[in-house]
Parts: C-alpha cells; sequence; structure tokens
C-alpha cells in the first residue's frame, strides 16, 4: 500500500508452474547461488557467529534474522501482491455493495479502470483497504485470505502468487535455520495477509511474522468472543516503523537483515549499529527471469538503500548474476 | 498499573532466601504440585493433546501457551513489582529534578508518603510511570530494569522480587515446553520491564513476552540510530486487550491459558472458545505462606472470573492445598 504507483498492472505471457519446490540442503547449503561475493558474504557470517569461542560468536537465542517480504522473498512487481488480492475482494464484495457501481474508487475498479482509482490517490487506497479488509473477524478474515491465495494468480506468468518465491532465499531461510537462527519476517504488507500461509511458504509461524495492521477490538459475535477488525489503523510497519516494530515484537536486536528497497533502510541501519551483524539487500537487476528496477521504481524502489550498503559494505545481491534460479517454480 | 490501591504497602517480616531453584525434571513432572484434581487436569490435558491419533491431538507448532504474569508467575502484594520499581525510579532519578521536591505526585513519593500520591487517583500513577519509563532509548531502559532487578528485594521478605516466583508454575512451564509447548507471557505489566530478566527467570525469551507499551521513535541519538521511548501509551494488555495483544503478537489462538484476575478473564474467554483447551486460574488463598485474596482485593481482584471458572469447568488452583511449596525461594 506503499505508493501511488501500486497499481501499474501489465499482463504478459503466461506461463505454467511445473518445478518442484523441494530444498535440498546438500553439501552446498545455497545451491541455487552462484558462488561469488554475495554468497561468500553469507557464508562467512555464518561460519563466524557460530563458531564457540571466535570473538564474533552469537548464542544461539540471539541468532535473530529478519526479512522484509515483498521483493525481498516474493516478486512484488508490476504491483504488490496484497494489491491484486484489495482488487479481487472489491470484485467479490460488489454484489453487496451496489453503491459501489457509481461511488469512487469502487467504480472505476469495477470497471477495470487503472487510471481512474489511481486519480483518488493515497485516499482511494485507504478505501479500497479498509472496505476490504476490515468489518469481519480475524477468523473470517484468515480464510478468505487463504482461499484467495491458493487460487490467485500472477497476471504475467500465471503462476500462482506462493510459486512466485525466490528460491535462493528459501534456501537462505532454511540454511539460517539449520544454524540456530530465528527468521521473522518484517514487512510493510498487512500481518494478517501473511500469517495464513508463511508457515506454509517461508516455514516462518505466524508468532515470528510482523507487518502493518488495522485496529482490532474483542468482542461478541454471534454470541461467541471474537476479535474483530476495524477500519482504523494500527501500525504501520515501514521505513522507520520496522524498527520499532521489531522492537515490538522481538525485543532484542536481530543480527541479520534482509531487503530490498528504501523502505527496508532503517531495518538495515538498526541492524547495523549493533554488534555482529549482516545486512543484505536484493537488487533487482533481471529484466529478463524477473524485473529489473531501482531507484526511480514506484514499487520497491532502492536509492539511498544503495547508496548506503555501498558506503558501508552491506551485500548487495545482483539477481542477474548472483543468483543460478530466481523462481521457486521455475526448471532450469 | 491497573488500580489505585497499587500503592497498598506492607512491610512486614523478613527471611533470607536460601533455597535453590533447581527444577528436577523427575518421573513426576510437576513435583510440588499435591496429588488433586488440579494437577490431574494438567496432566490429562497434556497427555491428551500430545497422543497422536487422538481426536484431541494437536500439532507441536499450535501448542502455545499463554501466561499471565503478576499473581500467576510471580507474587502481586502488597503491590506489583513494577509499581516499587517505580517508586525507587523516582527517588533515583530525583537529585536530576530538583522541582520534584514541591510537586505532585513526587513530592508525596519521596517523603514516603503513600497517601499523598494516590490522593492524585490514576492520573498521579500515570504521571510516575511516564516520569519514569519514558525518554530513554530502549537500550537504557533495559539497563535500568536489569540493574534494579539484580538487587531489588521485596519489602516483607527481603528476598529477591526474582525470588517470589511460583515454584509449581516454573514447573507448569518447564512440563509444557518439554512437550512441544511454546510459552508466552501475557501481561498488564510493562513489556519491557519483564523481557530484560523473562528469559533467565521463566526460560520465555523476549520475543514471547507481550504486555502493556509505549511508544517508541527510530530516531538518532548521540549520532547512532536508537529507538527513544516516548510518554504515550501505545497498547494496554489486560482485560480485552489481552485477546487483542496474543492475536498482535501471536497470531493464533493459544491452547491453553493460566491466569490469577478477571484481568485474565477475556484471555480465558478466548481460548475457552477455540479447539481443544486448557484455562486455569490461581486462586490466592494461602495467608501464610503468601496471601489470600480475590474478589475485593485492590491488586489482582478474582470475581467474575472465580464465577465463570465454576460454570465452564476451568481448573481452580487452591494454592493452599494444591501447592506443596510456593515459592522458588523457600525451604520446605
Amino acid at each position: 500500500m506503499k505508493t501511488k504507483r501500486l497499481f501499474t498492472v501489465t499482463t504478459l505471457a503466461a506461463a505454467v508452474c511445473s518445478a518442484s519446490s523441494m530444498i535440498v540442503q546438500a553439501a552446498d547449503p545455497l545451491p541455487s547461488w552462484n558462488d561469488g561475493a554475495a554468497k561468500e558474504s553469507i557464508l562467512r557470517f555464518v561460519a563466524d557467529v557460530t563458531k564457540e569461542g571466535s570473538s564474533g560468536f552469537v548464542p544461539p537465542a540471539e541468532r535473530i534474522a529478519v526479512f522484509d517480504n515483498d521483493g525481498t522473498l516474493w516478486a512484488e512487481q508490476p504491483m504488490y501482491v496484497q494489491g491484486f488480492f484489495v482488487l479481487d475482494r472489491v470484485k467479490a464484495l460488489a454484489p453487496q455493495h451496489p453503491e459501489w457501481s457509481t461511488q469512487e474508487p469502487f467504480a472505476s475498479v469495477l470497471k477495470g479502470d487503472v487510471q481512474g482509482f489511481l486519480a483518488g490517490g493515497e485516499r482511494a487506497i485507504g478505501e479500497l483497504v479498509m472496505a476490504t479488509h476490515a468489518g469481519n473477524t480475524t477468523e473470517e478474515f484468515e480464510k478468505i485470505v487463504n482461499d484467495w491465495i491458493l487460487t490467485a494468480k500472477h497476471p504475467k506468468t500465471q503462476w500462482l502468487f506462493t510459486e512466485m518465491v525466490y528460491q535462493p532465499m528459501l534456501e537462505l531461510l532454511a540454511y539460517l535455520r539449520a544454524n540456530g537462527f530465528k527468521t521473522f519476517i518484517v514487512s510493510g504488507g498487512g500481518i494478517e495477509f501473511m500469517r495464513p500461509w508463511s508457515e506454509r511458504v517461508y516455514g516462518v509461524p505466524p508468532e515470528q511474522v510482523i507487518g502493518s495492521s488495522i485496529k482490532t477490538k474483542f468482542e461478541p459475535r454471534d454470541g461467541q468472543p471474537a476479535l474483530v477488525r476495524l477500519p482504523d489503523i494500527n501500525f504501520i510497519d515501514d521505513g522507520a516503523g520496522k524498527p520499532v516494530g521489531i522492537q515490538m515484537h522481538i525485543g532484542r536486536r536481530p543480527i541479520a537483515a534482509f531487503g530490498n528497497s528504501d523502505g527496508d533502510l532503517q531495518m538495515l541501519q538498526w541492524i547495523a549499529s549493533g554488534g555482529p551483524h549482516f545486512c543484505l539487500y536484493v537488487h533487482h537487476t533481471d529484466a529478463e527471469r524477473e524485473w529489473a528496477y531501482d531507484r526511480t521504481s514506484g514499487v520497491g524502489r532502492l536509492d539511498s538503500g544503495l547508496d548506503e550498503a555501498k558506503v558501508n559494505g552491506w551485500t548487495v545481491v545482483d539477481m542477474k548474476s548472483d543468483w543460478k534460479r530466481v523462481f521457486v517454480c521455475e526448471e532450469r
């Protein structure tokens, strides 16, 4: 929900996913990473913090790693996956809202007029989010997300969105966990939009997902205790909100952070100003296999972050040259 | 910070703690519990949810147990431990605040005039909390709490507050964890007041502590990124706030909940309205070894909760008859 350019939809050639998403922990724990500086820096960091008696050793309890989601663990182009969810939900809810046929921004969404609802700016997007995310209970919303994510497909690839997860990052998550790390997601996306599938797709349980949220209220629904989702922002887990969200949920400073945009910059700064640490940016450089974008992109802009990574010696993954394979759903 | 009667301090006879707090996981996993209905109900529940193939089986990932802190894991009489912390901090900070010598509620605190500052009601308590909890960074506050809790003693027993933890509850925490449970604290107390010592004392890491909080802001301090604690309430994790806090931090419904007061009632209701579950109230019935209080107590009132426990068949621990030993710091 970060920018006005959220809804720049393009529909390109489609393909069908047939690859297995099995992660093989062979001799090489990161088989989808090409040999090079990025991969080496990861292996070296993990070796350092796990070597008992060394100066860089970090006890397992403090091995906390935080991952951004959109653009870091799965694709975020041409718009955030949650944006597709919002549009689909407006269509699904339209029969209960006859007034939407003439009321903006809903009318434009229902007509498929992207420019029309984008004209409403951030306020229009806020209205769409609240109309599709609030009013139900936490359990109802969880079911809605679950039902949607099991069938919703990316307009370009026609793969399920959960198949457009980066295979090298899945290997990295598994590698860190195998070395005693606890892995968290710290995303600007909705916390309850990610939790229904984060464990299945990333191996990250709901209690290790941090994200943006709306307020909830404990009150009876149909005579049963329920948590009702209210149309009020509770927390925005983006930019300077990310260190705040990390402190709120984790309560200690992680030692490794992974992002891909300026929205992750403060998170990386926070981790970098602690003790032994590792910071990594995924740089989207592969227009052929994924998308190429950075300093001027509306979605996932990486500008100050790229400069600061150079100054601080953070690892920058060149997707095109560092990744042997991009998506979990891909045969190579 | 729950009631106006927070500061009803009494100073009684003192003793010295010399007992070891070692937990022995012998044939009996709950050696400090007397045989009886309460202990049996715990053992039966754990046997049920861990028996694969049984109708009550719960997969390990969903074995989430939530514990209130004050009055459930450690003593809360004659006032919440965090109340003693507030008073000590006012005294420690007084030299930097000469104006406090004439300004209420600080002047009364500094004179030891309990009735004086209680006259200010909830607003006075709020002022004391903000003056002692905000303005510093998260790391500075952590150090302040750590330094304090390592030496601060209970006025009645002269034991460290962390020695006034209930031995039977420590055994219960360990027993649940040994059976695949993830244990969380869900307290009305300050989240950052508990995190510095929760792992050492309860085996509960900071990321599994949920509590009340003030807002924080990410901004540079002395040229370094910092999280600065602001004098604004962020979240009150009490009463109907507890299910909200649970959802925010855990994202799924726990299957076991442990409390001791009406402030835990909605938490127990929330857990009880799910699938297989276990709800338990600690009833303070032992005036000799601890304190006896329930329906009319200012601190830790248990009134509606006691009624609802009976109606719903929740386990009610009679501290006097169900616990062989009360405190971790006790020789018997």
